[in-house]
């Protein structure tokens, strides 16, 4: 079921049956000579809508705009600042717990909105924190990046070894592919070295230099990943891959929170 | 030409040839007991991406939220703050902007939007007039709502008349029916009476009571509209007319500011 | 009445009587070659204080200082944000609020004020509508520039005709004129050309270009107007035409929304 | 000279003779049965734009809202937020240093604006200490309550001793009376005891209670004050005294920062 | 008792005993050449300290960061805006007023934190001025320089006359060396003159020009102190003086306000 | 060396050989029946400091206050805003920037701080990402937890297993035993069974509900973590283990960022 495409009244009729909502997340910026600049957008949002049409499940409106200003000097790059994204998602908290929703799983696409969603929902149970302790209904907060999946995660090491790099991912190609098979560009091999697990550590949640460094660092935008391996086949494998590993964890952050 | 299906290599090349762009806004809210809570985003997003096709456009990604506080008892409403709005379009002119982008046009699907849209305008250029006078580029900013073009403007008073009414038009209801026809739903006749020009034009920008107030004068989430009238074929030939005026508004746009 | 000039016990006495009050808000920006930097604000303050004084209403201070980036390359001009008008707007409607007046009528004498004042309305609706549905009182707001007045209007086209123009217009001047005969300067005519109704309806709500395009494209200031047409007794006569109109615009206000 | 009633190339004139500006500051809220809820906006605009007709001096407009949340449980107050004085101080100053100004003298009417105002002030200090040395033009501000002034000081202490108290001080609503006979009104003894010098001292800045707690302290809403004592003759006295005590230091910081 | 030495527990049991605490406030900004960068927050620090083990008073953690913009030019300086410091105490204060604090004594130790300390803390009591009347408890703030307290005062114009000056003074130098031996160092005699009672006066607040200015105006970063005056032993004398005082200046806080 | 107890010119020869810093932050919040509320902020100093005395390290003063709504029910915490923590970090970035510093260890004592840590540093690179590409700086950031160390990991697991919890860990508590015998507090078994894997993975970075429920979880304050089991013997090899091993991380992020 999805927000965009519902009436209210079939929110309040969903809303006896379930308290939770799935939220995707993406970022609107480079990715490559081969990868489209909504991808981690699209990624998020094919995803959470798969999961909604397979389980019994409802997904909200994609926030599509990301935190990645280290991409600012790509052109078409949209970058968020943190407190704008952080305004954003507390106001579509505030709004969808006003009507009582209390669960919400944030399925991200993209690793720099992280921190600023992490400090967003911290926050609005800081302002639920204070005042009386009465009979206030609690909101609980999930974020899961959609390659965290373990199906995912062991498919797209097998497809693509350490070519997997750090962003314009060929898994992250591959499912846009998949999706949007008219969009299929060609990619040259990337000229940057393969990326340490450490620098992939040290770097998470796209811990990058000033846009100025970033691209005289990885002048075709790749950070280590070598695009050019995605296939849509392989696509379709992860989406099927995130999907039902999605609807598992989804119904766990329900029953364990 | 859409943004998210571009690469950066693409936008890069695009530069060359222009330096406008469509930026389509909507809002997440009822759309009384037969209208699509995504109704604004989808129109606004629909006519600006078809536009994108028929003319050398390139349209941004969609502003889905807008700021709706007045439909907030209704389940399934996500209002954002003006602030929250504002920062968004902030961030997303900035981006571009320094990317060579100069003309944007804001392809608006709620009322609503448009003061905190100004405002955001208004302060982007403000801070585009401190410092030295040098060479800096211009931009400038455009507003349409997109039932505002002469000829929708013409059709929908033709189909409605004065059922056309403030929210939840049988216009966008149309709209959305043309684009989604697995998800027309019926309606039952509006029992709110039609609204005058005065009360119309007094309550333009969607200048209404609080959540509590609008929802118990108009408990089906309708203010004044007969969406019931609302046929998929009406809503295409309102996309058709909304797309030939929006090219040619556009152009005008970029040839005269 | 005047709310500067009450005592709390009169204000408190005037509470029992309505719950209405007039604010009228202007800018500080200079207005061409022999308009007065204060003229924005002159004039909403001043017919807004007739007003109060021949119906019983109740005028709240000026707000002074308005969004007006477009003249920061003209000496002396001092704009504010929208998001701080927004910031003031909201304090001033909270506190009296908290008295109990639940009808805002803004008496708006810059166009550049609309977007972020229907902005920051909004907000103020936004945080009534959060929280238990009770017995909260609903507070309404109204906005009107008040050269919107049918019969100043009528009166500034007969006047002035196309000469009435954009900004440092002859009928504020001339309000100025009356208001202020010892300020009463000359100015030669304008060297720009006439401006097309197009142009004035794209333009509307002060959507210019920057303050360093805008000074180049209007030299001495004024955008279109001729203000040295303007007359002491052409400003009268739009006085007094503003305070009937304003005051049977007012009191409807109070009855219908 | 005052800013809102001259023209654009008039301050351009006056800013080859001088970089200097007077801004007054007042407040808007309750002054007791006999004072007006304007008292300290009216008598700072009043004394800055007498010092400007008789020296060479710029006035800039008012800044007419105030810090005084403890005022807020009397009907009238109006009580802006620090946060959004501190945005108007901004924008007010950010204004005039684009166009040149350099010497900032505040004459302030009410105590609760000081610690914002300093606050203000420091952040526009610190956003020009980040960036270059380079050649830019410093800025100075001054920061005076007109009672602070010596002779004024002086003359209160004579006319009112220990009744002068602290809050719709005797003096305060002397001036208004002087400016405004059409608007003296009378009062009742003051049934709150005198205030000893460390009470005035330690409360200094309107360092009060939250508005209940405040206004069942002080029910008729005079802090120690005997605003009964007041006549329009001291009123003038004052005056005259402000403004002769304001010019010359007005000179003073001019050749001194 | 220390806060950051308690547990939770403990405090339970300190808020059946007193609603009172002792705020330290400081600053991290160049001392001059012998003075440590840290000093002022190391001496508010230090005097709360001995305070809460010689009274029965409760001590927070210190607010180190201070609002120092004009240090800026000097290395090593972390100066804080206004509206972050403002921030900090708004969520300090919120914290344990709902723990059941009333009373917030502010020991502070640099001069530019007042403004903004004010300001925050008259929103504080704005935002508990909104709402109902009911039965919520009052809290109330005390501002205190340390080197304000009498015995204090007394003893640096007893040590250093006219040398002590404004910035980098010797009797702060002379705590922080009674404070740490091992960091005791040296200092030539300052090369500008002694500063007037009135530059003294009008510049209070650390009303300061932006940092390029400051500089060229204080090279080595003293304000007209001979901080080579300091010793320890006067240090010592220093720290008692302020002890004593600190804990009666606290209790007459507690029983007046 | 220690900011807080060096001169601006010590600072400055510093620059000279390095541009590197280590930044503590900790949280000030409840530790459960024998922790010390200013735990988190206490060991990330020590750390910090001891990190600084061994290498040739700077270490900058401690950010002590942290993001911990969830504490805000048990008597003394404090804990700020997700956007006042962000604000805080950006001002010591930007001032120490100026200087000339280019990298940023965050040495960090409270999982509820890495969110806006990351987001504010996020927003650091986005202001230096706009304007001229020319010949900025880079500024580089790291973000480490103590207990991440890996030899610190392993002590942790092997002292007290599947009792470290969440939480008011042991291995903190005996860590701030070493550093303060004399605050050594005895403390019950906890009540709370021991968390899994996946519960310690999902509530990372403090996830947790808001303050109300999350003390009915967790009645004495701990998550999970017997602290009872901490002792001074094991907090002083914790602290070597930790000195070690941040010395070696903090030369690699000088090294290889
Ligand atoms: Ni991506
Ligand atoms: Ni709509
Ligand atoms: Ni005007
Ligand atoms: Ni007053
Ligand atoms: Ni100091
Ligand atoms: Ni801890």
């Amino acid at each position: 079921m999805e927000l965009i495409f519902s009436t209210w009244n079939e929110v309040e009729a969903y809303l006896d049956r379930s308290k939770g909502i799935v939220i995707p997340l993406g970022s609107i910026e480079q990715h490559g000579p081969n990868g489209l600049i909504g991808t981690d957008a699209l990624c998020a949002e094919a995803i959470a809508r798969r999961m909604a049409s397979e389980g019994e499940i409802l997904v909200g409106p994609t926030i599509s705009f990301g935190v990645a200003p280290f991409n600012l000097a790509f052109p078409g790059t949209i970058s968020v600042r943190s407190t704008t994204l952080m305004a954003l998602v507390t106001d579509y908290v505030r709004s969808l717990a006003k009507h009582g929703f209390e669960h919400f799983y944030f399925l991200n696409g993209h690793g720099g909105n992280l921190g600023p969603l992490r400090a967003a929902c911290q926050d609005l149970q800081a302002e639920r924190s204070y005042g009386e302790d009465g009979g206030q209904r609690s909101i609980r907060f999930f974020f899961r990046s959609w390659w965290e999946f373990p199906t995912v995660d062991t498919l797209r090491r097998e497809f693509y070894d350490d070519g997997e790099g750090m962003h314009a991912t060929p898994s992250e190609i591959a499912v846009t592919q998949a999706l949007f098979p008219e969009h299929v560009k060609a990619a040259p091999p990337t000229n940057v070295a393969r990326l340490s697990t450490s620098y992939l550590r040290e770097h998470a949640g796209d811990n990058h230099a000033d846009a100025h460094q970033h691209r005289q660092h990885f002048p075709d935008g790749r950070v280590g990943s070598e695009s050019g391996l995605a296939t849509p086949q392989q696509g379709l494998m992860l989406l099927d891959a995130a999907i039902s590993d999605g609807i598992c964890d989804y119904k766990s952050f329900l029953e364990s929170f």
